[in-house]
């Protein structure tokens, strides 16, 4: 690689705009660690008036990013507009058609088409890179792809949005709803102000576990159904209970290998308040592999912010100004394999059942009746009396079959006397 | 780089056996992860007739390891004989002068020779490798170097001798004594069964400090003296009087960055139960690095062993298959800055005292005279009848001045009615 490197970033909202500063601020620092000079030969954004922290060169301002490419001689573009597809799409390609290396923090994009734009880097003999699109501040990427690499790793695992951690932790600490939780998370800039649902509904979490998977088990991206549950439906009673019987709820993501196939899953769990991920609060982000013979591997760190960010795309950055040409998901494309998906419905877990019933007799047994009818046996029980003849039922399993407990919940729903759909949570 | 690629191995003991099988096991996944056809061209041992799980290939075994590059066209060499000096410097040095690149888990050797092992690496353009001196199961070299490479990093600090943290948690969770606690980790394979003293004394943890500050501050190796105490003197009260107060004992590696200088120490620390570090038992190893811009980040697994060591030491050998030529230190030589140590006689901080005393009037009064007169001001005091009219005093200090503290414990530890030389544990 020569001695000059030409970049380009497009996209300066708050992780653009605070990479441009960081590279400015650090040139010197990765001029000596890597022997290259850097310049920042293109910028480019939705709005160029736009009020921002730094000084716009506008000398150096395209309006159309696809412009670049054919006007500057740039050798590594960073994409940080964070969309599925569009422009952000659109500018990737080209720019790997062209051989200039990519480097994006944009999980949607890599999760949607992370497979094709792949194949198209190799092809052009360049990186794609994008160690900050999941867990930012933790380098679970290099970590998997490098650091694992030999390793025969079979499960992984985490919190991997800080959004949902804060409001799940905010709602134990401060005895808080969901909404007052969710409102606190907006004002302080954990969740977007205008449409947090992405955060909420498990998307975001699916989408980073989805790219986990891929370089975990060396398969191409699944594009599959799975389970994926938000928090939105977590009342402060879920997180009351559970804490009275040794438990916290945390949305995790998790993909595995079971009977040779991939299972990959987004929801709330019930874990063990002694555990470690049960004691990774706030918007901090976790990632736990399981691996062979490296035994299991924990990771922890702030999950978003620009700070974070910036620092996962500064180490893809200086990553390609070493010369550590890769293959984005650590093995050529055609050696990926084709998913093999896991039929979620046979999973066998222990579930939290949580029934809002009218006080009568009688309802417990059309309860039990239909968990017995569905062969979910119970292995604990609380009944709490609520105001108005109404009363919450906390039901534990024993292990369960995912299928029956789902048959269980719609038959149940039916029932006049139960107020609610059922909640259920399953067990780490 | 070419495409055959040879190898050699130099110690063919517990890591140097597992490794080699690692290698031939993983020869295809290598090739299809790299491109390289792995060739183990080199074998040598003290030995050669020792009993080994593997059938020891005697047609490419080397007696003498120096022999081995002259006869041998070796591309990368693993050094796994684990001494501090002699033989393995002098393979070691021999392969890089030779253009040969080296691996090696060598904590001992890297941390006292490091800096101009590393000059020479630079000088022929090979790669001196090291990931498995440090916490075999985290991948914490290649995080500093590259995961965090751009960040500003002030304090690195953790868990980073299995046997050590296995002895403390076993006194805990069996009421065991220091003396049996270490049996069971010798019967365990955790400790050494002839000389277990490098790790109960601090030193194996001090060498791995040593080669993370150096990566993390960008200084040269320090070899000045330093805080450094084993947990020999821990007795299974101290545990007890811990757990009472919150508290666990954990041995910890810490080094910042203190006024503009190194402090680097190894010592037990009395840690919050409900902390992270608290919770990391067993034979684990953690590493928590706090960094600007991307905050704390935490790394646990495994610290030693074949499995966590050989996953370590692959890595490695990837990233050099991968052309991935860096400065073993993340930065040329000549720009790692000269060591510049903090006293740590001025270190500030929370202690706790243990005074095994003779129980009769005026012997209190004596020690917080004593206390008083080095400016210690007491938070907590204990009071414990033993046997034979003596009693356990123990003390929680606010901050003190270590020097200060030292020259009370050495006034007192002349007074007649103090039994034992008094301990001191220091508050994370």
């Amino acid at each position: 690689m020569k001695k000059n490197i030409n970049i380009a970033i497009v996209g300066l909202g708050q992780i653009g705009g605070y990479l441009y500063s960081e590279i400015n601020k650090k040139k010197k620092d990765i001029e000596v660690k890597t022997g290259k000079r850097i310049n920042i030969v293109a910028l480019s954004a939705k709005n160029i008036n736009k009020t921002r922290k730094f000084k716009l060169n506008k000398k150096i301002f395209f309006k159309n990013p696809l412009d670049i490419i054919y006007k500057c001689k740039v050798d590594i573009l960073f994409e940080v507009i964070g969309l599925a597809d569009g422009i952000s799409k659109k500018v990737v390609e080209h720019a790997l058609k062209n051989k200039v290396h990519v480097i994006t923090p944009n999980k949607a994009l890599i999760s949607k088409h992370g497979d094709n734009l792949s194949k198209l880097a190799e092809k052009n003999q360049v990186n794609l890179e994008f160690e900050a699109s999941v867990a930012g501040g933790i380098p679970i990427i290099r970590t998997i792809k490098e650091g694992l690499a030999t390793n025969k790793i079979t499960k992984i695992y985490g919190i991997l949005n800080g959004t949902c951690n804060y409001i799940l932790s905010s709602m134990e600490k401060d005895n808080a709803s969901f909404k007052n939780s969710l409102k606190r998370a907006q004002i302080l800039g954990y969740a977007e102000p205008k449409n947090p649902k992405l955060d909420l509904n498990g998307h975001d979490a699916f989408a980073k576990i989805r790219i986990l998977s891929a370089l975990s088990f060396n398969n191409k991206i699944s594009k599959k159904n799975c389970l994926l549950e938000g928090i939105e439906k977590i009342d402060l009673k879920d997180i009351k209970i559970s804490d009275q019987l040794g438990f916290r709820i945390k949305l995790l993501g998790i993909s595995e290998i079971k009977d040779g196939k991939l299972f990959e899953r987004v929801h709330p769990c019930l874990v063990k308040k002694d555990s470690y991920i049960g004691n990774v609060n706030g918007v901090m982000n976790a990632v736990i592999t399981e691996g062979s013979p490296v035994g299991e591997s924990i990771f922890q760190g702030e999950g978003a912010g620009p700070g974070p960010t910036s620092s996962a795309l500064m180490s893809d950055f200086l990553s390609i100004l070493r010369g550590n040409i890769k293959f984005p998901f650590g093995l050529p494309s055609h050696k990926r394999k084709n998913v093999n998906v896991y039929n979620f419905n046979n999973y066998v877990n222990y579930l939290y059942f949580r029934f809002e019933v009218r006080d009568k007799p009688g309802v417990l047994s059309q309860i039990t009746n239909s968990l017995a009818k569905n062969k979910i046996s119970v292995q604990r029980l609380i009944q709490i009396p609520n105001k108005n003849n109404t009363a919450s039922i906390i039901i534990i399993s024993h292990k369960s079959i995912e299928a029956n407990a789902q048959s269980c919940i719609t038959n149940l729903s039916k029932n006049k006397n139960i107020l609610k759909i059922p909640t259920i949570i399953r067990l780490l």
